[in-house]
């Protein structure tokens, strides 16, 4: 099964594209990368994922696989002989499922805020961003990793908003080494691991798509 | 593991709770079912889930399960011996995980929209909702449950929404079954299943409360 071609429809910057690209990295897999533009979606895409029509969409065996987490779980069930993702146990899962399902909850939506919006609702929505990110700290505890002493899936659901840390600072007026210091430390410590480093796109460009676009919205 | 405490957190009417409710009954769990007051929620409520402070919670063996659908897989996985809600191929596996993942991101917002909301943002919740309704009857194909010949993950996914059906209807002026006929004949067939028609309140008493709601809120 694991031989067969496989392709990841992503966008760049997507913290979600990310997701499966560390994915695949940590695996050891290697596939065939199609950036899309999502302002003009290929034909392929509109077939593989007609519910949702958003990227990533793993093709493996020329069947889509869509949702980041869902695929990460997909790559971690299918190569399960290496680097897993999961833990074994069913409630440190559940733990970890949930930890990553409360990161697309609440990092995406209200970091995006803290990037476009301004006024009370920016400053709401940095308040309840650091207060999330502060309850992570604690559920990180000791560890190297969310993890444990190695990467695993609640770290490939959040790493990928390293990209967006200093953009947040940018526009929500504050440092992430003081607010939450062992996340920075965390994300450090991620970005040893070749699959996340060799992963994440450059982060003073992203910082730079960041701010271009919100110019380039307040221009429109 | 399985023989100890079970306490579930959970409001009547919750489609998120009757899901847990209903893989509970399917693997024949006991357990002890505690009415939260999501006006006044109880201590035990915000210590459970203090990330999110929403029910349904799962208490087992003293520690908390949150989200409905990473309940019911560690249901799924905990209970593993009898009546298995995911199936057991990894594409398989993540095919039913997008569905109720689909479930969950369009039918609870849009079927909240054509409850509450009026005139063009009415229709269009209700124009997306039946397309969505669509696409779930072409998943369903020829098959007497989403899972197959038994009832599965994204079944348990979709089923508690059934008590919106009349709401829906009466509200965005349209009949299922004329518009999905698939749907209603699948859920009937979910009915025949005790631990759904066991566990799913009474329609009446649900569309009941969807219209005593809205009348409510209009003259608040």
């Amino acid at each position: 099964m694991a031989d067969k071609k496989i392709t990841l429809l992503d966008s760049w910057l997507s913290p979600f594209g990310i997701r499966v690209r560390i994915a695949l990295a940590q695996k050891g897999i290697e596939y065939e990368y199609k950036e899309e533009n999502l302002s003009d979606k290929s034909p392929l895409l509109l077939q593989m994922n007609p519910v949702k029509k958003q990227i990533p969409i793993l093709i493996h065996n020329e069947k889509p696989v869509c949702e980041s987490l869902i695929i990460v779980q997909y790559i971690d069930e299918v190569w399960n002989q290496k680097s897993p993702l999961l833990p074994s146990d069913p409630y440190q899962r559940a733990q970890a499922r949930f930890w990553a399902d409360s990161v697309d909850k609440k990092v995406y939506s209200l970091g995006k805020q803290v990037w476009l919006s301004t006024g009370e609702a920016q400053e709401a929505a940095k308040k309840e961003l650091l207060e999330f990110f502060k309850l992570m700290e604690g559920e990180l505890g000791q560890k190297s990793y969310f993890g444990g002493e190695t990467l695993g899936f609640v770290d490939v659901a959040l790493i990928p908003f390293y990209t967006w840390f200093s953009a947040l600072e940018h526009f929500g007026s504050f440092l992430m080494v003081e607010e939450c210091p062992k996340l920075v430390a965390w994300a450090l410590k991620c970005m040893e691991e070749e699959s996340v480093s060799k992963t994440l796109p450059d982060l003073k460009k992203a910082f730079d798509f960041f701010v271009d676009t919100k110019a380039k919205l307040a221009n429109n």
